[in-house]
């Protein structure tokens, strides 16, 4: 009995000594020297980029049903963390990893994570977080100036007026969609006789006292899935985001989209459709490409509704003026997103929501009567997210570090990288470009020159003869080869995610050259700052390499398509590939 | 030209050395020696917990509405943040800072954020999450064994099943609540003929397509006000909260609760409420009680509705065998939260979501084209958030380190400390507890012995005599002094807050001895394993000197109330004045 007592008694004194304290830093200095070796290691280990272990292996690592019981030492965590996860991670900040919206960051983003964990500051109110409280609303004045540049007054006036909020941190950009569609959503019902708000009574009694059947959302087919979301947990329902065709550039349809309000707009009493918000995108998530804002903020006013600009990708391109052109209409939007984690390089998440009028985020003010009172300066009045981390810490100090001049080193680097890619692939002949980029995204596919100029052969002959049978064939012929290379490009993604020494994503588009066929295409992000010409190089041969090898299973159904392609084209076609 | 292009590129150089990559480590490694200094030197400070700036001061030093153009170094700006923030942040880890539930963490987790960042895994999908997707399905699985204790057959089976996930990792609680809600409201209003769901056509066809005005959501007044934010986000209406009083326990009063759901269900035709779900708290915010779970249970499978329990604050208590009783139920709810920056002492912020049933997160599965694809392995699916950080390492190391052994010794510790706090103020003669402590939370007061004593009187005088114009008159005094000591311990918590040596939080409850009247209370949270008893004596004591120093201004106004009080309570008072 006093043996137990007595062991539990050491054990606590070894638990309290895991705990930071004044007495006991040496453990923590110690260890975190080691790690910084490690981490240092982690980045110098060669190999492939998502490392050879399989899916099924991994499940066998990682399949302890039940909570560990006793304590292990910090030592063997930490090495079976080396081993174990580190060994298996992704490494998405290598220069061969061009497949997503993600890149090497910055080493002292790691050192910031230090002090963000250390301080511990929860942000949801001032007794938990002081000057970082300060920081936040310093950093969100920041952006918020950025986009809707507003006069140096108001923002003297409201950078640190604890009645009102610029914007939000959030936790990624979808929570920040959310928010500003949460707002929207309580603008476009106000109170009235009988009705006080849809945050009070829900959307339904919100409807029926102004009359309307269905609060709808419009927004671009290149829209981010985080809109059907919100849609969805706003209670407005997901098939009433409606989703407007885009061009050939991948920019919204203004025509169609005028046609969609006007059809909304002018239906029967039976169905009345109330537009609950129109969202520009800056920067599409697949594409890279940049709604016309600037238009799409004149119809949202001309209508009376919320115009929200997803710029999640792109917003942060503002920071170098040589971008203001394209982002043009962004300062008239209601709210603006943006991802800290993409554009800023900062590591994983952090969103950005920011509103132009500094009163809208009071329409979802709250507080309660343990946290947050209602006349405190607490930030999470604001918030949809209660306890929140100091991430703004991140990007503000990286706003120092690397400055606007940084930035637009950065980008000018980025964009140099995606034209680069761009000659490469044009250069090589057995692949196609698919979109215009504008911010660092490159859609393509692989498709054997041959094939190439066949497609191109047809689509010409077809601008001749666009009606009539022939045409018929034509078009048949078309989506039949594009099938074809849909196929032969999975298929090769999936073989480069196997090789793994070079890393793209990939998507499917309606709106490239063959639209409306649905085309697959790889997708390329280019905004790692390793990244550079020769390792571009390197990713496209061995993509053309593994494509070649890939393409003679498919050639066989490729020659049965040109030789059931009747007379005329068969030819064309047969000179076509013994051209190449 | 040549000189600035030069320039330019040099500046790229240099940029290029602040990422991440095998052949400049040197500086990381560097920074990060310093760093890890700089900590320990932030946890080694004496002095006020929130340091003595002032708010103006603090606006005057974050003030800058321009961003920075020019890049600093990084050294300066690591001076800058070790001047300007961390100088002036709240030392939540101090073990005299007892007022939210925020404590010391363990120094590994510092460590663990390192990784964390190095590593930059989005968890959102496989192409950029491998081992860490994992780690996140086997912490999920023994949380959820934990809580739901299914056979070890279902979680082999589903432990690394990429078709269902038995929860999400979450930013906070706020959001994990919010998930549960969601799944909720899908369930209640199912598909049927004309319906598809509520997520694709919204609340006010589901609503009207099942028969229903509205849709409720039923909690206790203890309820966390993220209840409310969801109701609002899910369209529902915070007024579609409808919360039930508490007993003296501050557990949900059962028979008021049936009373509510009859009378819910009871209505004419005009009006006819759904029961979306119903809320069990595990560990209240404010008081740290838990409601009786499994009538919560019973009640909820009775009338066939979601019961999430909101174990945010205690659910972590689970891990130690002697608290299982006190939860007893939550293996019968729908659905629990828990957040690992309370109880699991994980660094701000991360919240999980379990649901017993491994089918219930397809309800809100999502996919898109380019990631997250539909027969994919990606984590995403099942998420609220889009892209999240590989938080859940944090915990999941954590558990390994300090074990359910561990955690045991540190709950034990906890609620040690919680008595311990309890005899001292009860010791002292000048304070009234207010709360039956059960998971580590104490409510109580500040209120001058003669006070306190008198009220005793009255409140026994009231039981013989509870009705008549004496009973009257008894009530008004002991409303009139309860407003009294309500007020002095307002002030008393300001002058605690600017005396800044010791931290507790403050919140009304009006659930106490006095209820229905609302008394302030001062809530200590006893979690810090750092807090011992000299530690809390300390803070009683500075309480109590404080408190009857502020007692001076207000005493005048007691005997005033005291002298109007009526002959014969005039001298039972002034008998006990004597005796103080």
């Amino acid at each position: 009995m006093v043996n137990s007592k007595k062991q539990i008694k050491s054990n606590l004194e070894y638990l309290r000594k895991l705990f930071i304290m004044p007495d006991s830093p040496d453990k923590f200095i110690e260890f975190g020297h080691e790690l910084l070796e490690m981490i240092h290691d982690f980045f110098q280990q060669k190999g492939g980029i998502h490392s050879s272990i399989t899916l099924p292996e991994l499940s066998e690592i990682f399949n302890q049903t039940q909570l560990p019981h006793e304590p292990m030492l910090i030592k063997d965590v930490l090495a079976e963390i080396k081993t174990k996860v580190i060994g298996h991670s992704v490494k998405v900040g290598s220069p061969y990893y061009i497949g997503h919206m993600i890149s090497a960051i910055p080493y002292f983003m790691i050192l910031l994570e230090m002090i963000i964990a250390a301080l511990n500051q929860n942000q949801v109110k001032i007794e938990t977080a002081k000057a970082s409280s300060f920081v936040e609303r310093e950093f969100v004045a920041w952006l918020h100036r950025l986009i809707f540049n507003r006069t140096e007054r108001f923002y003297q006036k409201n950078i640190q007026n604890p009645r009102i909020a610029l914007g939000n941190i959030t936790s990624d950009g979808t929570i920040a969609n959310l928010t500003a569609l949460l707002v929207a959503r309580e603008k476009a019902f106000p109170p009235k006789k009988g009705f006080s708000s849809v945050r009070a009574e829900g959307i339904d009694r919100a409807l029926k006292q102004h009359g309307y059947t269905r609060g709808v959302i419009l927004v671009s087919t290149r829209g981010h899935y985080s809109i059907k979301k919100a849609a969805n947990l706003l209670g407005l329902g997901e098939d009433n985001v409606i989703e407007v065709p885009v061009d050939h550039m991948n920019k919204i349809d203004l025509k169609k989209l005028q046609k969609r309000i006007q059809a909304l707009q002018g239906r029967g009493k039976k169905e009345r459709a109330k537009i609950v918000a129109i969202i520009g995108i800056a920067g599409t998530t697949e594409t890279g490409n940049v709604d016309p804002l600037k238009d799409l903020a004149a119809i949202s006013r001309e209508i009376g509704t919320h115009f929200h600009v997803d710029a999640c990708w792109g917003g942060s391109a503002l920071l170098v003026d040589e971008y203001r052109e394209l982002l043009q209409g962004i300062e008239y939007a209601d709210s603006v997103s943006i991802d800290a984690h993409k554009l800023l390089y900062c590591p994983m998440a952090m969103g950005i929501i920011l509103f132009r009028s500094e009163k809208d985020l009071n329409l979802i003010k709250h507080c309660s009567r343990y946290i947050i009172r209602r006349n405190s300066v607490d930030t999470g009045r604001f918030t949809i997210e209660g306890s929140r981390p100091f991430s703004c810490l991140k990007p503000w100090a990286a706003l120092k570090i690397i400055g606007r001049e940084g930035y637009g080193l950065l980008f000018k680097r980025a964009q140099e990288c995606t034209a680069t890619l761009k000659t490469i692939l044009e250069g090589c002949g057995n692949f196609e470009t698919l979109n215009v980029p504008e911010l660092f995204i490159l859609a393509y596919r692989f498709i054997p020159e041959k094939v190439r100029i066949q497609l191109h052969t047809w689509n010409e002959q077809l601008e001749k003869h666009w009606s009539g049978k022939n045409a018929k064939e034509l078009r048949k012929n078309i989506r039949k080869v594009n099938h074809l290379i849909n196929a032969l490009n999975i298929k090769l993604h999936k073989a480069l995610r196997r090789d793994d020494t070079t890393f793209v994503s990939r998507t499917t588009l309606e709106s490239t050259r063959y639209r409306p066929q649905k085309i697959v295409v790889l997708r390329a992000v280019l905004i790692n700052p390793l990244t550079d010409r020769d390792i571009l190089q390197e990713i496209v041969q061995t993509q053309n390499r593994i494509g070649l090898d890939i393409w003679r299973e498919f050639e066989p159904v490729y020659l049965r398509i040109m030789k059931n392609s009747g007379p005329e084209k068969e030819s064309t076609s047969l000179r076509t590939a013994e051209q190449v």
